[in-house]
């Protein structure tokens, strides 16, 4: 793998750009882009200052930067535009494709937006403007607006006049299908480049186009874009308004694209780094703040299940053995009801479960939550009453977690389904739900348990 | 959204489907399948029994019965392909992306693997045989095997000769590019379709193509083919061995594809669910036994983390209002040093991490803990101390989450890079190593601290 390049040289790499971006040098920030990977362009990029990357892409040539820009994460690339002169960035942003630049738009601050539009070709802008109305994750915030579209009484000819004269414009167009439009620029068929090739330079676009074609509209969310995707085998769709009018087209490309992002989010939602952007690379109150509003929830969800200890200190001042086995119990709870939660997710993603199927996953679950309840019971009951040299422990210890496992799996496996049926995003509250429902459940049984079956026997400390 | 139909057309659905399968009618499956949105069939199928299945796509046509086994989930694809006849999974088969085919052989038993590469084309087999024994992660794994190729002194008027003749059989290629390659079959260039049009019919593809084109050998792994994509904008690229031979088409999507399951099995992964391929319709003792693989392993670790309460149990005895907290440390610090991982991994994915960066990530992650540490230690430090009347309880509690929230920080922030660098999954390891870590050492901090302060003042209970 090329990211395991010694460091050494990674270190110098750094210390020489730094030098050719402080000393203003054009050349030499130019000699280092065209002689590193971008692998390492990119690491060593995302560790400068936002300043210093400023500086750099303003000393670069358009391209170059543009290059740098699309790669860098998303929330550096909105600051450094944000610092460029609106100039530099609108000529960046014409660069890029045009769904980028709409994401891209859409997060700067508006006075930086609105000064970089007014730079850009009043065309461009419109379209611009445009996309950036449209959710980031539907049809139309995924589309790009560059493609091609005829009128259905213009010939193959016509077509391939177009494509002569406008080659260097269509040169960053990925062109596979020409759209063909009525006067009203509706959407009417879809011409794959092929068909062209094997059709006369006379015929009608009408007559060599495929009418009707699966199109989707501008509104359209992610998960059912991704089905449609799903179902047809195009790697490019065409966007219409709800009045068919065409708008753009939407890759199969930036569809998959969108759904690693939000499976990417999912893991990190699950791990409460909310909003997910972090980077090491933010201003450390920013970091700090960022996480503790996720852990300072969290610490009222933990005294809440914690106040059960404290209602039974008594108990277990009596049978202080059980202290050790309490965050055993909890623990072991949470990761069985974890790896039910991951299973519902997945087969909510794969369409096989739905949230109307809440009792069929219910009875699955208890079934599986029963057999290794009982396994990790014995198992953990065994070790108790070894260990601490009480069988009666090992009763109370092994039967809390068989109980609490039961009712982990099945809390687990129906939270996903019982959020998506609200519409709610089922990865972010599964985690903490869960977590705190088992502990409060976990400690509850083990100490009643005990209070029922260990505290008579030695009348307290 | 189309999921949210409701259940008692569903189940209708269901009932009708079964009767069609059970009195064996084609024409009631058929008219099931083009009656019902394909989402309803994926749901339905996939809560059928093998058997069922089996016979239902025994019962419909090659096409359907393809369309229904690209959708369902694979381990149920491959269970009902093992159950069909060999030749009628061979017609499937030949339906299906060379791709996906190869995914699914390489997937089935040895015995059901040849008998239906014997039922194929001898020329399909051959291709499928070379594909399988691929990583099904690498370039080879995931090309594709239907291109088109010419050799270079081939006209422009061949290439249109030849779409004309095998229009039927490229139907269902994805044609953007042809590749032009030598008498050894060895890539020399690459000519876009647009290319092609605009091109006179008499021009030599040697004189056409753009020569050198980027392309990739069949052995690279997934992670630098992804880079490769991300450094060029091309939808697809040509597969080549080690000696330039052109072996298939890798498409953009598919590696995009192939990401999003990398970091959906992650998410799965850092649950538990190891293999990550759990489906409530699996057996019982499967799913279970699955399930169980990993938490008999968490049993050894948390054992261990309570070995450290156990050898505390007179300190604990002494101050039992610890017991409240010790849950509380112990989960607190476990999500601090999650969002850390979280951090970790994603800055790992966008390349701005890497292994060596180690020192800066631990600068990095010890002052946000610091903060972070600082700001919860005083807020539970007060809960304690008010709630349990004792400041000095505030004192143990909050100074012990204080440090552990640090050391979680920092540990959490380099497992992930750690991992990375002796090249095994950061994914996997991560979760189980940090809980235990951060669970021994609040619970060592804790109860050192109570052991130090707090049990001379009330000489035990």
């Amino acid at each position: 793998m090329n990211e395991q390049t010694p460091s050494h040289t990674s270190a110098q790499n750094k210390a020489a750009i730094i030098r050719a971006i402080e000393s203003q040098s054009a050349d030499d920030c130019i000699a280092w882009f065209d002689a590193s990977p971008m692998a390492d362009i990119v690491h060593d990029v995302a560790a400068l200052s936002t300043h210093q990357r400023t500086k750099l892409l303003a000393l670069l040539p358009t391209e170059s930067a543009a290059e740098i820009v699309e790669q860098l994460p998303f929330s550096q690339t909105t600051d450094v535009l944000e610092e460029l002169e609106p100039s530099a960035a609108a000529q960046i942003l014409e660069v890029l494709p045009s769904d980028e630049c709409a994401d891209i738009i859409s997060e700067l601050d508006e006075a930086a937006a609105s000064a970089i539009l007014d730079k850009l070709d009043a065309a461009v802008a419109d379209d611009l403007r445009r996309l950036v109305a449209y959710d980031e994750e539907s049809a139309g915030g995924l589309m790009l607006t560059e493609y091609l579209a005829f009128v259905e009484t213009q010939t193959v000819a016509d077509v391939i006049a177009d494509l002569t004269t406008n080659a260097e414009k269509y040169a960053k167009y990925n062109i596979q299908y020409t759209y063909v439009v009525d006067k009203e620029a509706k959407l009417m068929g879809v011409v794959p480049l092929r068909r062209l090739l094997l059709a006369g330079r006379n015929t009608l676009l009408r007559e060599v186009m495929i009418a009707n074609p699966v199109s989707v509209v501008d509104q359209m969310e992610l998960q059912p874009l991704a089905s449609v995707f799903r179902e047809h085998p195009y790697m490019g769709l065409p966007v219409t308004t709800l009045d068919g009018v065409l708008r753009g087209v939407v890759e199969r490309s930036a569809v998959e694209h969108a759904l690693t992002e939000e499976a990417d989010d999912l893991y990190r939602q699950s791990q409460g780094i909310v909003g997910g952007e972090e980077l090491r690379s933010m201003p450390l109150m920013l970091r700090s703040r960022r996480r503790l509003a996720w852990l300072s929830a969290n610490i009222v969800l933990n005294m809440i299940a914690a106040s059960v200890i404290a209602m039974h200190q008594d108990t277990l001042s009596a049978v202080i053995a059980l202290a050790v086995f309490l965050p055993m119990i909890s623990d072991m709870s949470g990761c069985s009801g974890n790896q039910a939660v991951a299973v519902s997710m997945r087969e909510l993603t794969l369409g096989v479960t739905r949230p109307q199927d809440l009792l069929r996953v219910l009875m699955k679950e208890s079934s599986v939550g029963l057999i290794n309840g009982v396994v990790l019971g014995v198992l953990i009951g065994c070790v108790a009453s070894i260990w601490q040299g009480s069988p009666m422990l090992g009763v109370v210890v092994g039967g809390a977690l068989m109980i609490n496992t039961v009712v982990a799996v099945c809390i687990g496996g129906s939270i996903p389904l019982v959020l998506k049926r609200f519409k709610l995003d089922p990865a972010l509250a599964s985690g903490p739900i869960l977590t705190t429902v088992t502990d409060m459940c976990g400690f509850l049984l083990a100490l009643t348990f005990a209070s029922m079956l260990l505290t008579q026997v030695p009348p307290s400390a």
